[in-house]
């Protein structure tokens, strides 16, 4: 168990404090919102639900950030939500104000935590953060997106989806990358599956706006691998799941996601196992975050 | 594990359905609601859930109440929300008359299933479903204000809310009935807390206000707490809930809360155990839902 | 989570301390035996399994009974087994003496904390050291005859497990009473499954000496079931459970298993709502016990 | 959930299918020993302790190697065991015979079974079976060395054990190699521990010699971790684990443990990003298990 705190608890991140929580993770929560008396009125509703788990779990809850203190892991939510049609980067300039604050803020009174970033553009916020910081930082990256695509093809298979392998890797969202060679069946590699690259790639990529359309945003989904993510941190799983983590590119930090092994140290990857053609996928995929990172902090830096 | 369907995925329903899908409770789980699209999407969020979980749950999502056949378990979370300002049994007309729907549609085809009452005013509604179904129905009666007060008192004696007994009976809401005999912390009676009772009485009375107020309702500790009592069923763990549970009122069923133990079985309850002043109180609380419910059937009839 | 002592760690008392602490319940165990080295090892093994399991639980073992100290919850195995031929009541003597040292050592250093007796004879034990200490001690009754009952219910009519209802009570072993108006199988009441009260009988008292014969031992049973007491304790779970429970008699507490709620508070237990017949077959138990717990006293105090 | 097989049920099998069916893995559990009616007094035993924890999990218990039939995984502990002062080696001829009838028996009538080899000596047992079979077969490896190792360290640091980070590989037992470039403290690096790398490595190989003197067998620690490996299979929880897996050298498989992606799939190792001083004691470690295997299969073949 481990100390864990909570930056921003609207829908999503309500939604991955309970998941954590209820799941025994954590010794001490501490929730953190700038709206007045939300945090305390959640701290409420998580109160009654601990106390029919059994659960004694110690639960902080505060408008004021300089009460988040010793955390062992920080789940960072908060920002603007992603609307209908607005792209991921957008948010980037508004959102990365928000974290250069939070930077500042949080990284002194939590020493050696880890921050996993959750607000959009995920993988951007993370790179912004840790920038900012030096303080470790990763994102879910495509833990999401392989859990969908995963999902994907036990429903059209009718195949239970424990028997479903594979990753996708890259951003987070419309040009994340399916690792095909990782991708397979009960050990049956993809191309036997009679499944088209192009249907499992539209599902990957469109099931979040269409969830989005009808309920308003994703929010179980995400919630509940988010929650594996930390669980692997604070058990020492030593999961791989493909989370977003640094890569060191000039001078910045620039997160994209790899197959990485998740625990008390995160690291090292798969990528070395990877083909070729998408191990250069990947360094694609990390040139143009790069770039697109340094358009949106140029245009940053011309708001403030 | 058991087949369990969900009769409306709003808020509550939604976190009442992840929370027991999550906990490996369901074999099966039947998603019913009248909104288009909704069921669908939030299936596919479970199964992105489901995915990281490594749990092959059974997933039936749809629009069409007739599809839902053979559930061991029912949770009706359908009907209009409590909206602020308005009393639990302001909602009693439009609710019942989903209810009775409800109770024809899903009664014919899921013979033997218990049914799980969330829709407010709950413990009318059970009722009403029970008395046109004739089908076994209870409702969460006050097993929520029951964990209200437990945390309460834990977090004002600053003691393990796991140290903290004793149960709140009768009617749900404003009526509630604390059953101050019961209650204790870690073999202490009440009288020696030092507690007042006005202040426990006015936080599990005044909490669930308070949170929707602040968060527009309440979902994380009712959902929680519902799914245990759905859990000590399908496991038939034998707890002791504060359930309502139908009582033989004239030619009604009436449901208001008493201990009782909670699996396979319903029953029996503690009330032989209680001084016969909370039990004149529970009978009490009897007499005024029966009153109230005739109330408010006649004026049901007079819209129909 | 509690702070948990393990008094004994042969065969019997490993099994019940690896499922308490894997299932999270302990935030501290304290492990100890008479046997040189035993206690230490089994830490050793304890240490590798919570690696695995990402647990911190504090361990600590001891030969020394004075380094047992401050535990909420007291689980004793302590003392000479029953081996194949001899009855329950034969270990008496042996084991009332450990017992009593047991309750000289150990009660003075854990205030307040609960004794949960496993040593056979279990409920003369469980009298012996309650009425030595006057620390509040119960034994697993029948809740090991409960679930025996069940499972073979289950087994015969090829139904889940979870379906089958009803409780054994009165003493442990051959003299133990099935309350056949708490038998039920998916709401059916006992007399309508079919089955003959005798081979329901014949099971539940006869399977533990045929797994003993085979086996040399019961283990995994039994350990399972006091893991569920002390979990039912521990998480205050309110479980109704046919454990044993001290009822004074003349001056002395005699131990009998009634199904009663376990939790923070144990009680109150649901005789009340039993027919006459088995509250009558409950007390001549009691009354049964009394007389050979006097006659062994008196022949524990000839021997000493 | 899968059908998991469990071959041999003496002390450690027992423990491991106890550990695997609480643990909710096994949909149905397939129980198989050579004496006489130990599966079906153990069958007995876990009913009664699925009775209590609501599982409804199918078993069947069998002296019948035929009746082992379908299953996902299979989990073999049969054979003799590793007495006090016998090397693991010893055991190769008795055991690698049961393997080649067990290869036979079980292969045809369980097929795309993934095989877990338990029993001594772990590694060779598996390239036995494997060899003479063709299906895919891992073994335990150096997982219980690796789990052994961080639970020293934590104990020794007094650090809780999640926050310990590292592996063992290669052959098990006495030439296990631990691979100190993986080995950190919450990030810190095993040189800035202060510990000297005799006194872990003296543990590692020494400690399950000290506890079969005093307990008679490992099994808590062994079974708990093959619980987990198991687990990480059924649920595809994709965790890295330095289990033994199939290297082809010449004709043979041989298995040493590299730390693995355990799943569904399990693999990739991450071998490759070791420094190459690990990487070249692996290929050592290799290169001698092929040895002793062919020497010892030299020997087996003389014997028949």
């Amino acid at each position: 168990m481990a100390k864990i705190a909570f930056i921003g608890v609207g829908k999503i991140g309500q939604t991955i404090a309970y998941s954590i929580i209820m799941d025994g993770l954590a010794s001490e929560a501490m929730i953190y919102d700038v709206i007045p008396e939300l945090p305390d009125k959640f701290e409420h509703e998580l109160r009654h639900a601990l106390a029919t788990r059994g659960l004694n779990t110690e639960i902080l809850s505060s408008n004021n950030i300089q009460d988040v203190n010793g955390a062992d892991v920080v789940v960072i939510t908060a920002g603007k939500p992603r609307k209908p049609g607005m792209s991921r980067r957008d948010l980037f300039v508004d959102n990365a104000k928000i974290m250069m604050g939070l930077a500042k803020d949080l990284v002194p009174r939590n020493p050696g935590a880890k921050y996993v970033m959750v607000t959009n553009p995920v993988d951007m916020m993370a790179s912004v953060f840790m920038n900012y910081s030096k303080a470790f930082t990763i994102s879910t990256g495509d833990q999401v997106e392989t859990m969908r695509m995963r999902s994907f093809i036990a429903k059209k298979l009718k195949t239970p989806v424990t028997k479903v392998n594979g990753f996708v890797g890259g951003e987070h969202g419309e040009d994340a990358v399916v690792l095909w060679s990782t991708v397979s069946v009960d050990g049956k590699p993809f191309d036997q599956l009679g499944l088209k690259r192009e249907e499992v790639d539209q599902y990957v990529k469109g099931i979040a706006a269409e969830i989005i359309r009808v309920m308003g945003g994703t929010t179980w989904g995400p919630a509940t691998i988010i929650k594996d993510v930390v669980r692997s941190i604070v058990l020492n799983e030593n999961r791989v799941m493909s989370i977003a983590t640094p890569h060191k590119v000039d001078n910045d930090y620039i997160h994209i996601a790899v197959p990485t092994v998740v625990g008390n140290v995160i690291g090292p990857s798969i990528e070395g196992t990877l083909p070729e053609e998408e191990k250069e996928k990947l360094n694609q995929a990390l040139r143009d975050v790069h770039r697109v990172y340094k358009e949106n902090m140029a245009q940053l830096v011309g708001t403030t």
